[in-house]
């Protein structure tokens, strides 16, 4: 049953259901963690990478990118694409389901929020200033940081110093926390297409409570902001041998 | 004196003196903690978590359990229910001393708070929006996070990796914040049938000032919501042969 | 130059400079801190046992209590009580002389604020509410869990199970985040003698603009609170043998 | 292409990326994270420190000091000045780089955001009360905090213990988040040239819609009282033997 498939579907899936699953709680009305802030988002989101991870590595993922970006970096940097066929779908499957768990966890909550725009920001990112060409700048920011330090935390020339403790699934939580709290203001940070797309066709497709559009005209941004990112992190992290 | 009894009581002990008493802390007037809002309830939690831990290890039970649905779960990934009838009277009477001690830790703040929701929040959860059937499968899917991310994170599958650098204890914390943060929006994530049910009955036997009913109508979610959960996650461990 | 001494007295100046530093931001006026809540302080209080743990051992106190209750538990717990002469004379003095370095640190900031009582408050702890049976009472609850978490924490029956990974001056830290957390909304906290009257002491003698009086009739509980719940704690872990 | 000097300007470029990103978004109109307080403005700065060491050694240096008085206290501890040279014009570009993206990042919030003063904090520090001695104060207080407890969690006496379990750079970060809780809130704590000096010259030179003056009059004291502090702590490193 262990899989490389099977660890990016569910590590995935884990991902969005913990990571949709802060934003549920902090938009949806009558939740006992309403308004409770940029923190909880960006500690959630942390959090939500750190249980992906050692559930990716459970169910047979030893890879545990969770993030099409991650993974289409990691072909560039070693040059080996054999793996984008298989973990890319995966990963987009598991954010699909990851977000159908988070609609039907906050079930009775849908009904309770009035504002469209606060349910579709449960499933998919927004621009806080629409502005096509500085929010995919962002994108790309956030996710080339995502890239080159986990590119660090996982190099050999960095482990071989013994300053990551074989901790690095709480390291990586603590870059993803870092990056939502600083770079995270201008456009939510996607910095990962499957954990936007994935759950914006959820959003297209579900029959949730007085939703509005999925907003389309924005779902580009978030796939190719960090995959234009992962790529230009990854080939620094090739030119230094990392 | 150290047994893997005592191990489970003082640790269940200290897990809900620690738990409850955030949201003591939150929740009762007065207290220099008042309204400190949703972060620190969940970051209250998961540290509660990582010293009940330490505190069971010590006093005889390296399984550190502390809630009889991890407890179920492990019988029936190991198809061993031996420890069952001894650890769950253990965890249940923990519960119910440490939210004594809680009572008492508190004793001038429950006279100067009107609200008694309030005061019974402090023993036992109640969900946002009162629907059994929703509430019911918060508690599985909540729990169920729980189950396969604990069993991920001791799985010889995944230590083997190197990944959890022996920091298991601070790693569950960190789950559990993060299902606070995630998934407690909806029923306050008991996630635990003696977190609920031995402080539910310490709440409607102590003479705690201006209290309210006990809300007995609710007690069997957080019983039955958890164990179905831990099951259903146990199951699919089995099968991964974690 | 090293010695247990000067281990101690440097390890409980920067406990205190970082610890009673974060109540000074949190509570003078115009700092940029000003009125960050429960979370800040309980944060700062961690990273600054934490720091002074560091520090400790570096000066030369590889026990690094910065505690006298905690000098006092180990006292009774091993039964060789020649270390309490000199740790706590060095324990008081890294008390007054961190609050001292608080003063100056912030030293724009006294006049800037009015309310006598806020300013006593960064330096020496009072009840929330005041009632000495029962204050007396939470600082032995909240000492009793610092003094067995923190006995679990080093004892050799658990660090052999390897859960401690190396890391325990960060555990201890997030021990005493949860005790400020769960058991702090009472009394502040003290849990500690050294912490409470070296800087009350502080307070009674530095030239504090608009200093109201130093409430002596307290002085008392976070002495004696402190110390009875360390006994009872060492007294349990050396039952347990650990 | 890795080296020393590469090493520290992209470490240092990350950590001003990462920390002057998280002032950004505080302090920035229709940022997501805005007002979200002192928490998440010391949380960003550790984490931003943590990813900042990860990169620096990755690109080549080892030491990662990424900050001007930390290069300096190095030296007078060591009493080998050979790297300053190097690496301190590698921090101060990486430092000026770093602010230059953070600009480009929040591109589209600048025109909406009408404090100029607020935009300037976003780069360089300012105090909280203006009074140069003691704000030099603070900044040496801060410094040598940071360079003392960075000594002890780095000196031979202390890793020999075990207690810093190969988690050194986030550690740091600790030590970092625990000075910005505890002792920013009169000065914002520079407690490095580079980090104030480099972005208030980008502040300078950048075309920020709406920006006012760089405040030259205060930047010296985030330059000479990092130093000194770094110097005063670097002296008792030196006679403790660390």
């Amino acid at each position: 049953m262990r899989s490389p498939f099977f660890g990016e579907f569910m590590g995935t899936l884990v991902l969005i259901l913990l990571g949709n699953g802060v934003v549920a709680g902090v938009l949806l009305k009558r939740s006992k963690a309403e308004n409770s802030g940029w923190m909880v988002i960006a500690t959630g989101w942390a959090f939500a990478v750190l249980c992906g991870i050692f559930t990716a590595v459970l169910c047979g993922s030893q890879d545990a990118h969770l993030n099409p970006a991650i993974t289409l970096a990691m072909a560039v940097q070693s040059g080996d694409f054999s793996k984008v066929a298989v973990f890319i779908p995966a990963q987009m499957l598991g954010a699909f389901v990851g977000a159908i768990l988070v609609w039907l966890h906050y079930l009775p909550h849908w009904k309770a929020t009035e504002d469209p725009q606060a349910k579709r920001a449960i499933f998919c990112t927004a621009p806080a200033i629409r502005s096509l060409p500085a929010n995919f700048f962002s994108e790309v920011v956030g996710t080339a940081v995502l890239v080159f330090v986990v590119g660090a935390m996982s190099s050999k020339l960095v482990l071989s110093t013994g300053i990551a403790g074989g901790l690095s699934p709480y390291l990586i939580g603590c870059l993803v926390w870092s990056i939502g709290l600083s770079l995270g203001g201008t456009t939510g940070y996607a910095i990962n297409p499957a954990r936007d797309l994935g759950p914006r066709i959820a959003h297209a497709t579900l029959p949730i409570a007085g939703k509005g559009n999925s907003d389309w005209g924005y779902a580009l941004i978030p796939v190719f902001g960090p995959c234009t990112g992962a790529v230009l992190a990854a080939l620094l992290l090739r030119a230094l041998g990392a």
